[in-house]
């Protein structure tokens, strides 16, 4: 019998979220890892799965998905005695899809100013002006989090556990390695521990 | 008796996908434009409605909502008689919501350099070499949008029009003032003009 799902994956990277949501969602699927440092995201056999070449894509039945909140979205609905999302409810299903649009084009994108600086311009000096300014503006994001998004309540959704925790929980892991102490925001800081404790997160991580 | 949606927006940006789905859906809605010239975006009125002072938003009888794919599903379900997205089909919607996803994490990405290049660096010297990659990065992404994601058919999902139109129709609206002839990619020209010609289309842009 063949396995429904399969996601591929590269470890740290924003796919992460997809295969908590598929651990906590309970899921019949098959985890591909991929190569990053051997560019495999870029060979031949993968762009026949995902042209953009980038993870997270996910195989499902009826063919192939890309973009981790897509993903997320369908994982929440394919599933929906995991609860992962509140999918009866348009206002507040359009607000997680607006808290992860955040992630995805504003503080995935501070981030990757780092690490893939060349994805924007050709010249060295262009790469270091904009690797400094990325504490600076992954702090600015994480402060409109920390301030707009997250309240006294456990989790993004208050106190509904949705996919968009484990995809604030692997953004919030690269801002150490982007000169930012999570500390500096106590909300995060303690979202982040909460989420890195459920079995399901657990058993991703593994 | 008031009304129910109000959209901030500014025309030429990512918003106008949202003024479009609105009129498609034939929603009760009022429309306030912001003066970007004079920053209002930035203003301490428009940040108490939108702490991250961008357009689009939408305030709503529930509260404020941002972030233009956020806006679209949500327009879409909460109109459903417009049939504006496959809200039945998770597979599908899920494409949808990727193809958006692409848009606002890519191909706006892309564009944005060229505009607000110093977002992402403070000398002068570093905003020239990403304004110089713009055309080429908007190439790039649209020639995905070209091979991968457009068919022979009228719209993104095929026959079914959806917010992933009017969406794609700004984005493409952009490509001149980034160097790139849209005639280079013959079925997003297509669309393009196809998009124009709706009645509905046309009520937003007057």
């Amino acid at each position: 019998m063949s396995t429904p799902l399969t996601l591929y994956y590269a470890p740290g990277t924003c796919a992460q979220a997809v295969l908590i949501a598929l651990h906590e969602a309970g899921a019949n699927f098959e985890a591909k890892r991929l190569n990053m440092a051997e560019a495999e995201q870029r060979s031949a056999a993968y762009l026949a799965i995902n042209p953009k070449g980038r993870v997270p894509a996910l195989r499902t039945p009826q063919g192939v998905l890309s973009e981790t909140l897509a993903l997320l979205l369908y994982v929440a609905q394919t599933h929906p005695q995991a609860k992962l999302a509140p999918l009866d409810d348009p206002y507040r299903l359009a607000h997680m899809q607006e808290f992860n649009s955040f992630l995805a084009s504003t503080v995935h994108i501070n981030h990757a100013h780092r690490p893939r600086a060349a994805r924007w311009a050709d010249d060295e000096a262009a790469h270091k002006a904009m690797q400094a300014k990325v504490p600076q503006n992954m702090r600015d994001a994480f402060t409109i989090i920390e301030q707009h998004y997250l309240g006294d309540q456990p989790w993004v959704l208050g106190d509904q556990y949705s996919v968009a925790d484990p995809y604030l929980f692997t953004m919030a892991g690269w801002l150490k390695s982007d000169g930012v102490d999570i500390q500096e925001f106590p909300r995060v800081a303690a979202h982040f521990e909460r989420v890195k404790a459920r079995p399901a997160v657990q058993r991703a991580l593994a």
